[in-house]
């Protein structure tokens, strides 16, 4: 069961229908991996002085960008912004703040938002159209804007091309470590890279979360490619994690194209199209497992994969489900071998499936067939519990789907981060 | 604001539609409150010896019955036996047990369950169809057969018009209290009783959970009646409350009226049904509260309410949404005013409202106006959330709609208690 390889981070990932393979390969950096890409980083005492706080992302020549938000209803002022500003499909700049969400600050948020797109559209001399804004942080707190506009300048300043580190440390709230990386691929004898950053790390959960991710590519590629690829790349990553259940009111998902790559341009189909595609899907898909492994409190990756469902969204739905059930998220953090809240949740997901064909493995361990209990090795289950990325299984045995989605364990660490956040 | 009001729980309830107020008044005893019914229980040692873990519930007289079942798509054993004997609107006896839910185990466990209905049936002269059974403990694990059938037999034989106090304790799991009440009420110049006592007390959520409630009654009752109105009543209690966002395989709410009250018989509509169904919410919601009250790990009762809200729909989906919420719950446990986490859960709940609009309370301090800060008493806020219930009131000025959903704070018992719950 291919689930069940224990897959290194950089492996070839298979196209889904064609089985095509792609030559890609990771390589170091995030956000300015790919050419004509700076970054700068600033730090203005948002929340508590002494750490960056501010990133400026920038690119170097016009670009193509496309972006994916939020489906809270209630959106924040930076994500509002950006919807406005990515309408016509270009963008030359992100600016993000970590410390303050900018969310529930009504009108003023709202100016506060366009006051930071403005003050790096002055220093870059770019319309502040081209600005795109991120906030992450507490809710409903006034934006300390006397810090963080000379902070925006400050970070201008900073612009680098091997500036997508520091950015990467700049823009983590709760996380403890910072999530880049970049692939290269071959597109028609030229040589595109796309790179990226994220961050979560409480409030992730499907359609989004506390969650931004920060994508730069020099790839030639039409604005309704790019956001056609990077709906299709998100619904298969950052879509399918989960931390709490929370989908946050700042989640941004946005990517840049410069096209210094000088490929034949990617239009909305075709080979091209799908390998980059693909290769955005990975990279998408690195970062999601990044997030959900770095999820608040989490001391391992939860993997949940769902096999021959009879629909996608069968496969989706259930997988979702069971990698956000808090009974079975705090028996991976127990190491109880808990099959029985695994079955429950799917049977609560809202999945079709027949509970009495489902097998279910605890890595490569059977522990239920046809949705009864196996004598399993207790002992082998308890070792695989163990382990820092816990795989469960469920196969449906009803039809060809699959899906797979990511989550963490459920811990002392994750009430205590929370009990008190905003102190 | 009424829902600020510290109402105690045996106040009476008014009828939402017609503000009629109902003459009834909660009288002590539970499940054997109503006349005719006997409870008897026995320790069969299914999970540990040394405790009562069966229960027999039996209606003296022929009796209507009627049940609401898991939407689990995996459903135990026994609630598939039970929904089967049901079907026809009568039943004598409820036979439960805790520390094995009988769930996942195949043909075999539809056997045992229909051998439990058997050995109650032997016992008390009644039809095998005339049984209910109900399970609660560990999914996936046979069934002590050879224990559980004589401790049928034993509870049979202990059967007792003041039995109900320990059937309520005999169907505990992680419950820290048995949760049972009784009202009474006037119906055309006779007095009727409703009796029930529940269990959680983890997996609790809307489409019930591993709770079981069982409810009888003296009043003379259609069994179409009864059905209508144990489906108002759920809609309003325990479809309302979540201690974790897992439903479980094996929730069950049952009902048995035996008639002995001899009030003009209650058909599906009139001022009858209504006070009757009205008095069943009643008392439904007090047990649900008290389910939500002791959630694994929990310190605190989370009451939410939402206010004017445009359809019935809006103001459950979010009421019920806040209260689930993980870092709702985390900061109702760290005593944290982070109002901003209810709206954001409001807002990722589906329902209808305008953000710009919401004013948030915390008891009566409000914190939140038109989805904007305000500069509250962070003392008095304090204070409030240190109380044993906290209420948490959104108001979304949009229509005459409210709803009222219960939880529990998120605390490092809750953790503890679910990573290592099967040894």
């Amino acid at each position: 069961m291919d689930s069940m390889d224990n897959k290194k981070d950089n492996e070839m990932k298979i196209n889904k229908e064609n089985k095509m393979k792609i030559k890609m390969e990771y390589v170091d950096g995030g956000v300015t991996a790919a050419a004509g890409f700076l970054a700068g980083t600033a730090m203005a005492s948002i929340k508590k002085p002494g750490r960056r706080d501010i990133a400026v992302l920038y690119s170097t020549v016009p670009a193509t960008a496309a972006g994916v938000f939020t489906m809270n209803k209630v959106k924040a002022a930076p994500v509002l912004l950006s919807m406005e500003h990515l309408a016509k499909g270009t963008a030359r700049a992100v600016v993000v703040n970590s410390g303050n969400a900018n969310a529930c600050n009504g009108l003023q948020g709202l100016q506060d938002a366009r006051a930071m797109a403005g003050a790096a559209a002055e220093y870059l001399g770019i319309p502040e159209q081209e600005v795109l804004v991120a906030s992450t942080g507490v809710i409903g707190r006034k934006m300390p804007m006397a810090k963080i506009l000379p902070g925006i300048r400050a970070a201008c300043a900073e612009l680098s091309p091997t500036g997508g580190d520091l950015a990467a440390q700049a823009i983590m709230t709760t996380d403890t470590f910072p999530k880049e990386a970049a692939v290269r691929l071959e597109l028609g004898g030229k040589t595109v890279t796309i790179g990226g950053m994220a961050k979560g790390s409480g409030m992730i959960h499907p359609n989004l979360a506390t969650m931004l991710c920060f994508l730069t590519t020099d790839a030639v590629i039409t604005a309704g490619a790019l956001k056609l690829a990077l709906q299709y790349a998100v619904e298969e990553s950052f879509n399918m994690i989960t931390v709490d259940g929370d989908t946050s009111t700042n989640d941004m998902v946005s990517i840049m194209a410069g096209g210094l790559a000088q490929n034949v341009r990617i239009e909305e189909s075709g080979p091209d199209y799908e390998l980059f595609r693909e290769a955005l899907t990975e990279i998408c898909v690195k970062l999601a497992r990044d997030v959900a492994r770095d999820g608040e409190g989490a001391t391992k990756l939860l993997e949940v994969v769902v096999l021959n469902a009879s629909s996608e969204r069968d496969a989706r739905l259930a997988a979702r489900t069971v990698s956000g059930s808090s009974l079975v998220k705090a028996a991976v953090f127990g190491c109880d071998a808990n099959w029985g809240r695994v079955i429950c949740a799917a049977g609560y997901s809202g999945a079709e499936f027949d509970p009495e064909r489902v097998d279910i493995f605890l890595g490569d361990e059977k522990v239920a067939e046809n949705g009864c209990s196996l004598d399993f090795n207790e002992e082998r289950a308890l070792e695989i519990l163990k382990r820092d990325r816990v795989v469960i299984t469920l196969d449906f045995k009803a039809g060809p789907f699959k899906a797979t989605s990511w989550g963490c364990d459920l811990s002392y660490d994750y009430v205590k981060i929370n009990a008190d956040y905003r102190t």
